[in-house]
């Protein structure tokens, strides 16, 4: 852990750096290339042989079928079945909240402007195999795109090395709604995702997290291609604001949790208060003491820090510099000081909320612009699953309203044809009066 | 110009398809991307020795002067200027109404979600130069960042050889309320937009449209450096569906707009009326005979199509296969027609809202997804230059309601520390009972 005491303003760039290297490495990149090439040529049979290669597991059908996911439901226990129910209908709540209303409006006389927002056809859910079985990940891609009225919800996810899904994957799959499910991971699985194959059918968006070859063939496919993407991808993170009241065990267990992401993940804690971050150390040190993980989150601990600043006015201009996928308030007036927040993916109120809350089953999403990149990105949201389309009707008053506006632009433009297909309307209704 | 008169489903694939070529040239790539490494190295004087190569203006300052703007000011016609006022107050008007109400929702006992909208502190805006100065484009571009409340609009666009930028352009600038304003065209100015230099500020966005170079640049700082964009770009097209009772001069006169825009430009007639595809056949001869850049339209026109279809039904299959940037819908139920549409960048309906209202002066947004991208891009509208960040506030009483949930679902994913930080709370308020 690093421990920075009010460092001066012309010191904040280096504190405000990730070390995280970039995402694109060319051998990951030349690696990926390939796959892509491949699954485009061989289509099924080359992302089978993939899977073979890289996990071991050998399926006649890529496809899951409503057999297995019976079977896993019945292996998945009450109390997470529960718990699942639970966070899907907190996050159905919150994300049907934000169906947009149309837009309609007369610009001007006879000239009427409109805008509907509309499901795409067709997505791409990834979900991460490994040892953490990211089932929470489907919630929160699965239940919104269900809401925002998706036709097909496509899920690759991939088998281990017996050919089978983690059963709790299968449960949270069907309970979110996901339509068709394919025991598939890897490069592999987003070049079939955005190329289609014979079993597989090409999805217009592609979402949810993974590793360096999964987020290169994630921005592959949007780079040679134009699928469209949720967002580009980076370590997990978490900025806690502490004021005086804050207590340190709190600050210390919300460090952890986001150590226990990977290696790394950072942690940034910014205070007023030297005595609660001289206390949040010892917190840390004693929690860490306790729990499994001990190795990998000490590594994680290491490029994180605690910093503190001389004023809240302080802290926000370096929160709002470093744009921090998770933001904890934990301070007695949170509600103010959020209001100050200019970048951020989702912020946290209070000593109450967690950032584990909002993992799981708030209703907020978890699937959050890393790396800075809450500069210019949201959240996945339900927008996240829409496109919005934009409507004109013109009257023949609106012709009339309209006409020398636009014959005069499109000539200045030199787009006589333009200018010519507003005369020829006008032109028509002169005649006819 | 193809003719296609009742083609089978088998048929239609190829009528489907766009010819124009990928926008990712291996040869472009490589120029690009040593742009961007020179860039990077040197900043200001790297993008002056490409301007000085490539448009052979040299300029003591890239950025443009307020006396510059000032004078460009004079030298616009009344006649234009007010145009462009009319336009813009009818884009402010309608994008004004885009503007999204906070959400807020008690998801469960204690657990308070919200969602709001903020803009994107920085965004660049790229207008081409050449011969048709697209001071249209500032307009879509600029007055959505205002209302955004975008920060900082900076604008880069290429002088002439004598080192000036078109009056009208500077002059549509200033009414949009771009705030900088550089003097830089093709590769180098978005390199310069996404990296930053001395006296251009890194932006967080990059819009409008731009060459083959020019795109190029924006994907691939998409691609390496994660830099948001607007959407992924390739030739413009309109799609006309006509009944019986439309008149075949107002369908020639769309087509010959978008033949207008460059020879890669694609118009598709989709109609159930030989009639009205033969009479428009002749229409579109007729007018193009009278018109300027008859050669370059010319060109455009030999990959258009008309095609003749059995039924509304099978028309709107058609155009929801093809997802066109721009939709005309001259029939008399366009409305209901309007309603089966899944996928188009803009719509214009009835026989009197021709392509060009909306690329100047409806107020609805001009820069819109081509090459099918509708499937899951919309056009930019004032979501374009926001983000939207999430909340959320637990109550005490939100704790004892969330915990088992989140409890039980982080240790399911092996994420003992997640659920620690849970019920490190619970214990917390157990204690204060």
């Amino acid at each position: 852990m690093e421990i920075h005491l009010l460092p001066r303003r012309e010191q904040w760039s280096k504190l405000l750096s990730r070390d995280a290297v970039a995402s694109v490495h060319d051998e990951t990149a030349r690696i990926v290339s390939e796959v892509f090439d491949t699954v485009a040529q061989n289509g099924d049979a080359a992302v089978r042989e993939y899977e073979r290669k890289f996990t071991g597991a050998i399926r006649t059908s890529l496809k899951v079928s409503e057999a297995e996911i019976d079977e896993a439901e019945s292996l998945v226990e009450v109390q997470l079945r529960e718990a699942i129910a639970g966070a899907a209908a907190n996050i159905a709540s919150f994300h049907s909240a934000q169906v947009m209303q149309p837009v309609e409006v007369e610009t001007a006389p006879g000239v009427m402007c409109m805008q509907r927002q509309l499901p795409i056809d067709t997505v791409g859910l990834y979900v991460p195999g490994g040892n953490s079985p990211l089932f929470s990940t489907i919630l929160m891609l699965g239940v919104p795109a269900r809401i925002a009225g998706c036709r097909r919800v496509i899920m690759a996810t991939p088998a281990g090395p017996d050919g089978k899904v983690n059963p709790a994957i299968l449960y949270a799959a069907r309970v979110a709604g996901v339509t068709d499910i394919y025991a598939m991971g890897g490069a592999q699985a987003v070049a079939a995702m955005a190329i289609g194959t014979e079993s597989v059918p090409r999805v217009h968006k592609i979402f949810g997290p993974g590793n360096r070859f999964v987020m290169e063939a994630k921005q592959l496919a949007c780079y040679r291609r134009g699928t469209a993407l949720d967002m580009p991808a980076g370590p997990s993170e978490v900025m806690v604001i502490a004021d005086r009241d804050a207590d340190p065990a709190f600050i210390a267990s919300d460090f952890l949790s986001q150590a226990e992401h990977g290696p790394d993940s950072q942690s940034i804690l910014l205070t007023d208060s030297a005595e609660v971050l001289e206390a949040t150390v010892k917190e840390i040190e004693r929690q860490l003491a306790v729990l499994p993980r001990g190795d990998m989150m000490g590594k994680s601990l290491e490029h994180s820090r605690l910093i503190q600043l001389s004023s809240m006015s302080e802290i926000l201009d370096f929160a709002n510099a470093y744009a921090p996928e998770h933001l904890i308030i934990n301070t007695v007036d949170a509600d103010s000081i959020a209001a100050g927040v200019k970048s951020a993916g989702s912020v946290f109120l209070g000593p109450w909320s967690s950032e584990s809350a909002g993992d799981y089953a708030s209703g907020t999403n978890h699937t959050l612009p890393t790396s800075g990149y809450a500069v210019a990105y949201s959240g996945v949201n339900l927008d996240s699953f829409c496109k919005k389309i934009t409507y004109q009707r013109l009257t023949p008053e609106g012709v009339r309203t309209l006409a020398k506006t636009v014959m005069t632009m499109a000539k200045a433009e030199g787009l006589e044809a333009h200018s010519r297909a507003m005369e020829i309307r006008q032109e028509a209704l002169q005649k006819s009066c």
